[in-house]
């Protein structure tokens, strides 16, 4: 106890205390004797340990435990999230963990080989959700649901190859936020972008900006710049590589391993190294190719409306129009958007990471009919948060800064240097229990206990 | 709108307004005309309906969505029972929703069939987790945690025969409070059953009583009254069916199907049929057979020391003990227990239902030692709380009683009859919910919005 010298005079009293036997204990130790007889008996029950041993304890590839220190950052993070979605009236609805297998299928384009398919035990195939996009657009269709704000916090799973260093688990959190139904054009859209922005400054994560395009832009580039239309998806694949890699790469992929011709590459090059404001959403308007394709017109019409509401919204100069935007999911058919943290690391002495996106999400006007009988279809626009990203920043901020967690609601510890108060004591944490407090029972840790509080005071 | 007669005077000219054509929508209209046009390439994108539509659009087997409504339902049944945990000084804990196949193995007896295994699509084999106490545990070894309050609240899936009338699913959330290392005899013990009573008195359900006993007590009754120790399992689970089945029935059970000895039945059926308080404890002290029982005398005298504590705590009359108690599980090795409702319906003019135990629990000494590569014990007693029958229960009494449920929580409301405002509700509405405020967009269903405002109020 190399720290007992900190004790004050009250304290050296309880230790004392505690190093007396405890007195009237008869019962107490007789019950004890017992529970040696019980342990051998309870040992022969359970298998010997050299059997269970050829395994390792682990959590499953790509998944973790949150420690209660976790779960404290991840609740004040979930709060943020959740609030800002009730403060946009939007209710909670959750869905099972898994879905018939069908519901999933083609639904994800070349990410469905990553689905986690549960085991044939007899009777129906299911998968684990992918997402929670498609969950709610077959609980739109199912329950004949035309129009539904709704926001929905649960985990969702990948088969990923994981690299954990980056926030990238194959189980993870998403918090979603969509908006379902037939409203004057745009203004769902808008909202999502304005919750985007309100959630990502309320976590003060530091400066980021919103990328904003849209599926019709950048297939009317395509058309117009002459990609054979068989190979639409594949030029979209190496376009979305432009955040990673330079547009040299990209166009040595395009025309080397996916045989575009070379001056189609350099054209689509013009288009997808711009961005800008509702400026160049002014300029693809005037271009003279890309305003012969119906299209891009359809998706340049929406993001002029866009932005105008994002003006009156006041979070115009947080979204920048990205001709290089493409996202993965195949059931976007409209406007799409995409939030990267501009300079992660708030303060200079924090490593940088690269987090990649952290908040993301389109319009999918045409999921909700691919569930219904009769293809109604229900118009959509979503959202969603990457709290698994956004917690890896902060417990990394939390580490840099030595910030300490409290991971109980404690108020008041009943305590006594002897065990002879021990039913005074029970009655009183019961009746404090009973009173709404938060109470913890300390008796072998007190010297520790009072040692700890008189550090933290 | 047959509704019409009741708006006032305001309302109608809401209403006019309502009715006049949207002036200056030119870029609007635009768009929209551009949207016929999206829509019919949206709609060739994607496949067409008549191959979808092969299959039922419907969630798994045994599983349901949750509604706003039930989700604002399960909502505050939660907040009780977190709450309470909080108050007993508990941390939260989160663990991934599938282990490691082999951690499941062998912890659940005859139950391990009902486990969802996941498809092997190359690397570990992996089950989905059939509860929270397995997986704690594993967390509890893995980490080399020797003492630990924690709770979890979340899913776990057991491939059961589903009964959903009686709140019966395969995918269903628990909520387990367990107090893991060396304590004060009987002391964590007392603390989880005083848990139970406060959440069980705190959700108003109607009266409710907890049966205790031990697994020592009913192995040692089973050897005294000659029952060969191969048949402990049978004859437990014969005992178990005591809360459905006439002690009749049991009997019969054993003596027929499990071919006990009559005069061993009958010698069972002595003990099991008794119930009661600590009174009941001293007499089975007192019982010529079962005192030269060690295993037996153990869990007498640690169930002697609960009953002084739950006195102390208050709640010794909500606290049963009854020699018919059982438990399926294989993991614990003492005191066990299960919370029933005495009378389900609150109002006489409510359906009964049968709900069974909504709460249970019990002491797992050897389940950490189990992941333990050398061993090592960690002593651990906790309880569930079965929220999906007890929101069974409140959903029966909503639906009883007519009661209202908001499932958003929407402050104010920015509308205004005319399209031209629009850019200065879009202007409010941010400002509202930059102040916190939780705020709505209405414009198309003014009217309808109106007539219920005016309704309710």
């Amino acid at each position: 106890m190399p720290q007992l010298g900190l004790l004050p005079g009250r304290a050296w009293t309880v230790l004392l205390g505690l190093l007396r036997p405890p007195p009237g204990a008869l019962c107490i130790r007789a019950v004890r004797s017992h529970s040696q007889v019980a342990e051998a008996l309870i040992a022969s029950q359970l298998k010997p340990h050299q059997e269970k041993s050829n395994f390792t304890i682990k959590t499953p590839k790509g998944t973790r435990d949150l420690s209660p220190q976790q779960m404290v950052v991840r609740e004040k993070i979930l709060d943020v999230v959740v609030s800002c979605f009730k403060r946009h009236g939007a209710k909670g609805l959750d869905t099972p963990a898994f879905e018939l297998k069908e519901i999933l299928t083609e639904k994800y384009g070349e990410d469905s080989g990553l689905i986690y398919d549960l085991k044939d035990q007899g009777g129906e195939l299911l998968s684990l959700r992918y997402d929670l996009t498609v969950p709610f657009a077959r609980y739109l269709a199912m329950n004949k649901v035309k129009k539904m704000k709704r926001y929905h916090v649960g985990k969702v799973w990948r088969r990923e190859s994981p690299t954990i260093v980056q926030g990238r688990y194959r189980e993870f959190y998403q918090c979603d936020f969509d908006i379902a139904g037939q409203f004057d054009p745009m203004i769902p859209d808008a909202e999502c972008l304005k919750i985007m922005c309100e959630i990502l400054s309320g976590l003060h994560l530091g400066d980021f900006l919103i990328k904003v395009s849209d599926r019709r832009i950048l297939d009317g580039i395509f058309a117009v710049c002459g990609v054979p239309e068989s190979k639409f998806h594949a030029i979209c694949s190496s376009v979305d590589k432009l955040d990673k890699i330079s547009w040299k790469d990209v166009r040595h992929e395009m025309v080397v391993k996916k045989g575009l011709a070379p001056e189609v590459a350099d054209r689509i090059g013009d288009y997808v190294q711009c961005h800008g404001g509702i400026s160049l959403v002014e300029q693809m308007f005037q271009d003279p190719r890309l305003s012969q394709n119906k299209q891009a017109l359809e998706g340049l019409g929406d993001l002029k409306l866009l932005f105008e509401y994002l003006t009156l919204f006041g979070v115009a100069e947080k979204v920048s129009f990205d001709l290089s935007l493409a996202r993965g999911l195949d059931y976007y058919t409209g406007v799409i958007y995409e939030a990267v943290l501009l300079q992660t690391p708030v303060h200079a002495e924090e490593e940088p990471l690269n987090m990649g996106s952290v908040a993301a999400g389109g319009r999918y006007d045409g999921l909700v009919g691919m569930f219904d009988p009769r293809g109604h279809k229900v118009p959509c626009v979503g959202l969603s948060i990457g709290v698994e990203r956004i917690f890896s920043i902060v417990e990394q901020r939390i580490k840099t800064f030595g910030e300490k967690i409290r991971t109980t609601e404690t108020q008041v510890f009943v305590a006594t240097p002897q065990k002879n108060f021990l039913q005074e004591r029970l009655k009183l944490i019961a009746e404090l229990w009973d009173a709404g407090i938060k109470v913890a029972i300390k008796r072998e840790n007190l010297v520790a206990e009072i040692q700890k509080r008189l550090s933290e005071s």
